[in-house]
């Protein structure tokens, strides 16, 4: 088949909960009323038992495909994965993806109105947890009116909201997709994320989070870039970058921009103040720094002994942020269970950013995989 | 023989060049005059033909070993190294160690007064490579009445120096022990400088470089936190920190400093700037980024074609900010030219900064390599 664009999509935004009702956190704190901005490409059957859920890593939103106008120069962040006749294919599935509480791209996060102040929550905004991300997903679904979801895939703390889809609603997985992922973060990607966030908070236009337009671009535009050398292997950025210089071929014995690497990294630093709210960079990062399942559910083998979807796990060689053996850790668990697992390490020199890049192998497993769902025996 | 402290030392100053007689750089500009302060351990012998030159690392200087006072608390960086029966025993060899110049530590940079203006050089101070900071060295030695050294010695950017050294002055080493270094940074070493050169001068204390006093202390506390989760390994960082809380077992669902990993991050940044001086930051990680053997001398096969030193590596199988492939490169380039070269690859948990930790292994292989040169026939 073809593999066409879903188009023009439209986002769309539910509304759940309020000050007297409010969704409860984990922390024990609550938020309400909760906006949460969505997209959802393909067609519902009739008992809407084809739906997935696509859940979006730290610096990714609900526009997932397609895109917002005729003359949009740039498509969702995994366009390549979703549509006709791609991996999520949407002749076959209804596809939903939403932007996870604590954001800054629709749904309710820190740069939102405080219903009891009138101005931004700002540092005011509760901390959430993946597990609080899921329970409002789950809150969308619901509305959607789908009891139970085809699959739930996402990578990197995407593949997070995975796990913990799998284990807080497992009756409502049929299959989890959990790509270049973890049970938790190294200590040393820990450190990273407090690093970007020393860099914000720091940063005088942070100002106790209260800051107004600007904000402390500087502080998260060096948030991103340290963020941005992890996401990458040193194989790639031998190859891509090395020791070539930005402009001419001899060194300039000044602090301009010099190394092709430099302009890279500062590139991407600017850029991404100019999408992303430096709040929310603190909240997602301390939700990935809090995830935990051995934490929350118990060692691993006794964490999935009650999990019911089945698995396919992804990961890629040269990733050193989630490493192959974060995967693998929780793979043996779920063997030593009997449950269903698929898992793959893929050959790739693109370090943790494979799963946004290479889209070709992982279409194969994917669609391999969702295929055996449809197999199964209804439980 | 029993291992002592060389006990307490006095720092010294020498100067050399002049405005009109400066010491001429590689990027074309000069500077004049020149302080290099230096210290020394041990006597030297009736021809000076014992004498050792230290060379430090990035945020290192020149107080090797010893106290500066009988109630110092804080013996010099490398001070299980150096002294009455250690590796570079003080009984047999003569041991310099110098602040490089662009440091901040009493030789000349940055922070020192520009003779045309009466002010700090800031910016203003040329850009400095480590050909440069060598060719300063040279003077003192030089100065020091030393015709040739017995070895010259160093880990990291200590380990440029010493590669640097046997190729721009041959005829005056007779053995390089290069530890946990390269011929080259490698693109994600680069990169992180980058960023930590970015954090300084991000930071609107920095002021172009002008400061008074505090300074980008911000920028320079994220700049040193960035470089120290690259000295730790991933092992170490797992076994020390872990996801280990600082005080209660309890998330505590705020932006406080929970994790202990963050903790130390945090004191580990804040500490370096009340040492350090952020436009030397800038200097050193530049002259760093520069350092590029192929670049000066040719491919590492040609440049090492008239070395003449004894040659020792020493890597560390988990440092990856310096990896092990790294100091193999150079053996290889030295091998194909037959040359003496002896190479170990230490297992170690610590990663680049075992150099400085794990002593008790490095003194065995340094004590039997100097004695084998001890053993060479004069040429």
């Amino acid at each position: 088949m073809e593999r066409q664009s879903v188009g023009q999509v439209t986002p769309e935004v539910f509304v759940f909960g309020s000050r007297e009702k409010p969704l409860e956190l984990e922390s024990g704190y609550t938020l309400g009323p909760v906006e949460i901005a969505y997209e959802t490409y393909g067609q519902p059957n009739e008992d809407r038992s084809n739906a997935i859920l696509i859940c979006h890593a730290l610096s990714g939103d609900h526009h997932a495909a397609g895109v917002h106008s005729p003359h949009d120069r740039y498509t969702g962040w995994w366009d390549g994965m979703i549509g006709p006749g791609k991996a999520f294919d949407t002749e076959r599935f209804w596809v939903i993806c939403s932007n996870i509480i604590g954001g800054c791209r629709g749904s309710t996060g820190p740069g939102s109105i405080n219903p009891e102040t009138g101005a931004p929550y700002g540092l005011d905004f509760p901390v959430v947890t993946i597990g609080d991300m899921v329970a409002a997903q789950k809150r969308l679904i619901d509305h959607l009116g789908i009891t139970r979801l085809y699959g739930v895939a996402g990578g990197s703390m995407g593949g997070f909201q995975v796990l913990e889809w799998s284990l807080r609603y497992p009756e409502m997985v049929r299959s989890a997709i959990c790509i270049a992922s973890a049970a938790r973060l190294s200590t040393q990607a820990i450190a990273f994320n407090a690093v970007g966030r020393s860099a914000i908070t720091r940063d005088p236009e942070w100002q106790g989070g209260k800051y107004n337009d600007k904000g402390p671009e500087k502080g998260l535009a060096i948030a991103r870039m340290v963020g941005h050398i992890t996401y990458l292997s040193e194989l790639l950025l031998d190859e891509k970058f090395g020791r070539r210089l930005q402009s001419a071929n001899r060194l300039s014995y000044n602090f301009s921009t010099e190394f092709a690497i430099e302009s890279y990294l500062d590139h991407q630093g600017s850029a991404f103040t100019k999408r992303f709210d430096a709040n929310s960079y603190l909240y997602i990062t301390k939700a990935m720094d809090y995830f935990d399942i051995a934490r929350t559910y118990g060692p691993l083998k006794d964490a999935f002994a009650d999990a019911r979807a089945r698995y396919l796990f992804v990961s890629y060689s040269t990733d050193w942020l989630f490493p192959t053996d974060q995967s693998r850790e929780i793979v043996r668990a779920l063997l030593s269970r009997g449950k269903d697992v698929s898992f793959i390490d893929i050959e790739s020199p693109h370090g943790h950013d494979a799963f946004l890049l290479e889209e070709e192998k992982l279409t194969r497993i994917v669609s391999g995989f969702l295929t055996g769902v449809s197999e199964e025996v209804p439980p």
